[in-house]
């Protein structure tokens, strides 16, 4: 038997490889392939099945590729009018040498989420571990905001049952092997720790810790969950099946000329280099997007009707956010400025920076310069747990949309909870016109280390 | 936090490395040990201490490459006269960001055996998961017998408190990290399943499924189990101290000429090559021992005295070999055969080669050829599955010491479970003089697999 | 600048990717394309051409894959009627960076041959290297006996006039590049050496110590040259433009049921272990072509209208065999033996094996067993370096359509140059009812080595 | 026969493994000596020799690293009192198989350089291609500055001598294989270009266009060399033999108070990230080494006598920084900022920024502001090309020692080529209390490009 993870940075996406004796299935694969099926041979194993524990909202997933290139069936649930696969229901199994995947239908993320129980048969018929999709993960469970107008309350009592009638019944015992970890954006409280079983969520897993399935019921109707604008794109793409990606997209390298010329004609230049490498310098027009940041922000800011030119560190980061981009559904990655930065910088050509403040200095203009407007870009929720009194508060997914809310007073300090997210919104405002932005680096984590008084 | 597993292939030998928040501990490292320095590097994490569950017996443990490399502390338990490292006692912990690893006393395998529970603070002060050493396996539980005169009951009875009363109390939903996986020598039920938990275990560990201390005990003390010559050395390196290996050495590349001559000064050349190699063509005096059975059975056949040289297919196997002789403190691989056999074979040179028997052809000969000797080279405890009547038993690694067993008045047919054992035992059957030796490939597998009707 | 060579062991076939200032060129890139590709991105230059050198005939070109992938026009040579690409002259230039690439026409080997004169115009505007397909390799000149019939004299004054007129006129100080190194089918007296410049060919080339034009013509015309029946469906392929191959396919695992049932069914297994490892135990009715042989003899001995089955020592192999046979042209490998041979042996199916000799054994074999007969597998043209008197020779090429030469009296000894074109006889012999065979390990070379007075 | 070339980017330093016949020698080794050992085990060769052209002064020399790990004999030339190793002189010869190399002294750049002539006697006894260490480059010859107070004319001659009356008499035909390549510190005029031969130097290296050696003599003398104070202890090294390294260390990571209690004690911080992220957030105090500029720029900037810290983006750019001081004998690299800066700017410590200027800026500011004091820290020999007038100049390397050259009276904005270099020196400017510190993006070669009028 062999079990292996495949992980997806930035997404925090778990996807999996299990089998046996010559024989695998694929749990929610992502679209660049090549990773499964170098495990299966590795382990001399065929893929034999892609399972889908639910229609994915945040990433498109991988299982037409994979399903192309190993003549592996995809299966899925009930509850979906899918253009491809095979809906399967409660019970139905299938079998890798030793091992025996058994459906359970677990709703409530969505209508048609699976889990499927892992046994080891050749010890027992008892699951081993489950694969929960975003039923249930490590410290938190699945969103239910996504089920619809009207149908919140339903859905999150179909996760109750899911998680208490289905799940937990299994076994303390049974090793857990959730779709996400922490720092996905379909969870707000997973746990950093990719390890726990069905046990120590049952006992420590705050989400489940509730008195009746009402209770629960009122919980998940009282979260507030983002719900950025790609994931429609992914719902009808994973509904009907992705157009395939085949291979990863080489952008090519153009020189500053031909990069401007695009950018004229609508390409969108994102410069994907550390948030202090654009701060010191960028090109006007860019959105500063880090590439270990691309996973939760380009489905919040880019479109999929333009095409997008990178800027990067080297060819190695190129190739990284080319495959964020990708898992994304952003597949119009055309090119990319040859030898980075320093070839628009040494061809003379026009340069931007914004302001840098650390949190000495963002103590000291606090509350004295009457011009400053100081602009929160976090999430409403974490505005419950500490606040810059007078700030305008516009979360980033929303910035561009919002723009109009961002006084046009005087100079712009952008913050969030570290100066990231802030950099990204500081790009967006002199994208717009907004031409003396600074960004607080540290944001609230540093006045919080700094034991700054100035916030509340 | 993160927590990764290096294994040691042929070894079964499962080592960690866990951490969090720029700390990081390895738990029972092997020798060549820049896989957890890179793993810590890769989580931009300092190594401040190494964990010894036990003494192990089996191979050469890497705590003091480990430690001198990186300044960590290395821990063990108490009752053993260590030469070096500090020894911790029940409750110890250390703390690596929001983890704490706790030490349990868990003896029974040796003394001075301990498990480690981890602890995910910022969850919950409870276990998540243990790292039991040899005192619990996926399927089995840690052997009693090296407690040494007169002690093996008592070991035996150490076992069963601490597993049903040390780790076993500690919930059904911890997860199990034990130090062997299917193939150790430590053990000889472990299930070929790398996921499990304190609870499955409990149920379905069929070690575990016994109804008194009395009745754990006794089959403890029915167990047969090997004690390779090695163990002894590991033994006491492992008490002392192991000399540092730092890097694996590189042997150097010598022609049929120098290869002659080493080994007439008592150089002991090994073929690591398959065994269907080994029996179409190889050197005179050479013991076949596959790559991937070096871990198993060099410490059964080589000694400590002697340099080795290696016959591979290249230089890719000529490391691999090198990896899994260090591993059991064989540091005196010298030389290899470059060019590898061919070039031997185009010098000129002499080859042996043995008999290939199919199983249809073994059906012919059983019982119609009076001169044929069959050699049976399993453990003793696989004869009670199925045996070849009329064959003589010498188990393989107690061949070279017991020549004299198997009768020199014909040809020898040998054979194990798979074919693959039989050849390393035809291999020293020829070093000594016998020559006319042959291996049935498939062995008892092939026979149950094709339902002969000659074995019972 | 950057030039980088990719070499396809086994064909020895040389390719390279030559750029400067963010735009390449790929000179005969191989079918399995992402090496050129790799390069590329790492210099972040764009490929913007592909040269063919000429229409190869022993692999298939990738030409087309790398246009597909990058938009690369591809250019090749006058006096073929070519299905895809541009034709391009003498003197046609293209310019990369600071580089220019310049076409000079050298027919001779075939009609539309060219070379590529690299100038480093930031330094000169003469070559300094040269890209010389297969009209000049180090220590030997491109075959003249494709040409087509009645024209092999032309061709080789062709290749004269192209040699002496067009390319050392360079100068002795240019660099050489060929498409080929020692072992390629393309020539026969390659020098072991990658490293040569023009003068250097000039001085020490044997091919080009010749008195006349007269005197090169007729020791072309004096040659004998091996025509690989895959040759022609190369030449097709590479005049229409070969079938996208896109990636390399991955044969899935089967066990040895399956695969029994497909051979049955007309697919030919494939044995690409070792010589030694075929001859210890193999599967009736396979073809023994030791992986790294797979380049030189799979076109002679396998056929495009069948599918191919594997047995491999691991899956890292299974890759290998299956690219060598792509660059073949070999689409079809459809399967492998999961487990590889051991999975065969320990199901209990048949096995065969063939005889190993080695030479002092053949030594006293020959002249005194009568019933043996002694097969000679190598080419006619190095039957007169040595011989052994009285066997019969057929070259292994030929030998699927020369069977009935070989006497079916008695036994055959297979030999060649080393024992291992000879082991690929065996298993075609076995294939075909020859039940006793065993082969001369070693062969001419070891008789050599050992002062054998039996060869003449 | 096998020729591999490591090369060491930053120093442009080309070093070579060379091999035949399971033998090979190593010109030049790095200290990091992995590389050279992987290269001979790929060939399955026992390294026996490793040649130094001559005593290195631009990076710690590998040879008694690669004969402590392989028993290999370190050679090197006369006029020299070593500490280690063996001198050989002219025509000296060692053989490799097929392979000989042969010592030529070819003193100038210094008095004990060898090269070393390389025949592939198989073919001929002539040499193929010659090893010039620093006597001839690419496009340029060695400097011959670094012989000692009075005897640059003596070494200048002595070059002459070396190129014209041993290296070109080789033939045009022999391949040239120099120690460096275009960007090193050992020659000005070095073509980017890896290819070249004796006769395409002889005809197109500007360095060799003389009528006289009066002519080159002087030549020589006219050159302006920069000597890195790091040179001595360079020398020092490779004449006694360097200690040895072993591994590269792996600096630890750390947390921003533990950095800062380092940097109080005296430990340096290099902050290794790209010009443009120092320039847009950095720690007070450290200096700005982007990590491709640290073989450069580390041997004028730091010293031996104190630890040093590095801040970077990740591990992997951790580690190569490593490498990049190891070769220079920076050995004690202890820590790096865990988290790179990030982590400091959350922790809520100061950050300072420098300011960045863009050519059309600059050319704003360019006359009319009296208080700016423009920095230029190219080499005198840049100037020559293009100056802005009324701008200060000290050179880079230069600068930490003429801090009282630099006007106080206002900001300074620092440039150079291409604004990397100034970044440097805006990074000790602030070190040492300048604090209204810009840089100008692009510098020169930006004002170049856009035909900016300000410079002359």
């Amino acid at each position: 038997m062999f079990l292996e993870v495949v992980k997806s940075e930035g997404l925090s996406h778990l996807s999996y490889v299990v089998g046996d004796a010559g024989e695998a299935a694929v749990i929610d694969p992502r679209r660049d392939s090549e990773a499964y099926l170098d495990i299966a041979s590795r382990y001399e194993a065929r893929i034999t099945h892609v399972i889908e524990t639910h229609r994915n909202e945040d990433y498109v997933v991988g299982s037409v590729e994979v399903a192309r290139r190993t003549g592996a069936e995809v299966l899925h649930g009930p509850n979906m009018d899918w253009d491809y696969g095979r809906t399967v229901e409660e019970g139905f199994e299938i079998r890798l040498g030793n091992l025996r995947l058994r459906v359970l239908e677990t709703p409530g993320h969505t209508f048609e989420s699976l889990s499927v129980a892992l046994a080891d048969t050749g010890s027992s018929e008892d699951a081993v571990a489950v694969f929960t999709g975003d039923c249930l993960f490590v410290g938190d469970v699945g969103r239910t905001d996504l089920a619809g107008e009207g149908r919140e309350r339903e859905a999150a009592g179909m996760l109750y049952d899911s998680v208490f009638g289905k799940l937990l019944p299994l076994g303390d015992h049974v090793v857990l092997y959730p779709a996400h970890g922490a720092g996905s954006v379909c969870g707000t409280g997973m746990a950093d720790r990719e390890v726990s079983t069905l046990g120590y969520e049952r006992i420590h897993n705050p989400a489940l810790q509730v008195r009746s399935r009402d209770e629960f019921v009122e919980r998940r109707l009282g979260e507030r969950h983002d719900r950025p604008p790609y994931f429609r794109r992914m719902e009808h793409y994973n509904r009907v099946g992705a157009p395939l990606l085949d291979r990863l997209p080489r952008p090519i390298p153009v020189g500053p000329e031909e990069l401007e010329a695009r950018m004229q004609a609508g390409t969108v230049l994102v410069d994907v280099r550390s948030p202090e490498a654009w701060l010191g310098a960028s090109i006007p027009g860019s959105i500063a997007i880090p590439k270990d940041m691309l996973a939760s922000w380009a489905g919040w800011l880019l479109g999929y009707d333009h095409d997008v030119a990178l800027v990067a560190e080297g060819p190695r980061d190129v190739a990284e956010a080319v495959a964020h981009l990708a898992r994304l559904g952003f597949d119009r990655v055309t090119c990319h400025l040859a030898g980075g930065l320093p070839a628009w910088e040494t061809a003379g050509r026009p340069l931007q920076t914004a302001g840098t403040l650390d949190t000495e200095r963002v103590g000291e203009l606090v509350g004295r310069d009457g011009e400053l407007v100081w602009l929160d870009v976090r999430k409403a929720a974490e505005l419950e747990q500490e606040r810059l009194p007078g700030a305008v508060h516009v979360f980033l997914g929303e910035l561009p949309r919002r723009l109009e809310e961002v006084p046009r007073r005087g100079p712009v300090v952008a913050f969030c909870g570290s100066g990231r997210r802030s950099t990204i919104a500081a790009s967006i405002l002199m994208r717009h016109g907004f031409d003396r932005v600074s960004v607080w680096m540290g944001s609230m984590r540093a006045a919080r280390a700094s034991g700054a008084r100035f916030i509340s």
